[in-house]
């Protein structure tokens, strides 16, 4: 039964390289989303922080600790771990922004993005590879069975676009037109 | 030889099963962007068309086209034939939105984005799964010897991406706050 011990290592190799390749195509996208939302947040002066990004639109505060608390909660979602900032889903996820609410400084939102990337950027990198392909905690086993694509990386792909969507909208306080 | 046979045919079978599952994840992302911009184009009259996201920034009907003609494009980035609307492209790929530029109309622009759409859903439905892995035409073979991620599913994720990133500011023309 040689060629059952050959055949299972071989398939073990193969899936293992392929999945590897898929993991590094999805999280490029979800990493050069994350780097150029940095990039544009850490452009702007704490005062243009406080401007909307359109009239009576959102302003870049509230988008900046919207993503932030999102993506906390993003460990809770892919079954990872526990989110640190579930307290700010109130003001940042379930209510749209509102200039009278009281809001943690930009310094104190600074810090909370910094802690929320570098911990999903260790979770992601020491990740095992098939643990990649599980189903996220958003779904049931049946329905999971149902269509294997709705797995981990799906939800950092999907998380991927909601970071550029939103990028689409931080820009426009920039002078030039983007 | 009987397990070299096993496992030619075994590597087969699995690395095209995982293919499939990850051309499926990325194709998901892909189509759930142009269903919700259709969505979203679609629910605005042509006098929401001529109105700018933001104070000085794109009109709907700008970044309609610009969408429209860089999908278009899309089918020679990634190798699969000829775009036919690069006539387009100054307008809008080349340069902003300009007031004073003469614009196709909105119907011309709505059977562009259809036709348009409707190939590369064409294209993409029959490509073999393989055939997603292998370079896009704005690289060199070298360079994707040494980055194989670089493929034709990471360009359709990142246009995806990009569709996110304009939908954002699309959305910003409806009353209520998104």
């Amino acid at each position: 039964m040689e060629w059952v011990l050959q055949v299972h290592l071989y398939r073990k190799y193969f899936k293992m390289d392929q999945q590897k390749l898929f993991i590094q195509i999805a999280l490029n996208s979800w990493n050069t989303q994350i780097s150029r939302a940095e990039k544009v947040f850490n452009s702007y002066s704490d005062s243009d922080f406080l401007k909307q990004i359109a009239p009576e639109k959102n302003r870049i505060i509230y988008l900046y600790g919207h993503l932030a608390v999102y993506h906390d909660l993003l460990k809770e979602t892919l079954g990872l771990g526990t989110s640190k900032y579930a307290s700010l889903a109130p003001l940042f996820l379930q209510n749209p922004d509102n200039m009278e609410s009281e809001m943690p400084s930009i310094e104190e939102l600074k810090a909370i993005w910094n802690e929320v990337h570098g911990d999903l950027k260790e979770l992601f990198n020491n990740l095992a590879p098939e643990e990649w392909f599980k189903r996220h905690n958003a779904m049931t086993d049946a329905d999971f069975e149902k269509d294997p694509s709705r797995n981990r990386l799906s939800v950092v792909l999907n998380r991927a676009n909601h970071v550029a969507y939103h990028l689409g909208q931080v820009v426009l306080v920039k002078p030039e037109n983007i």
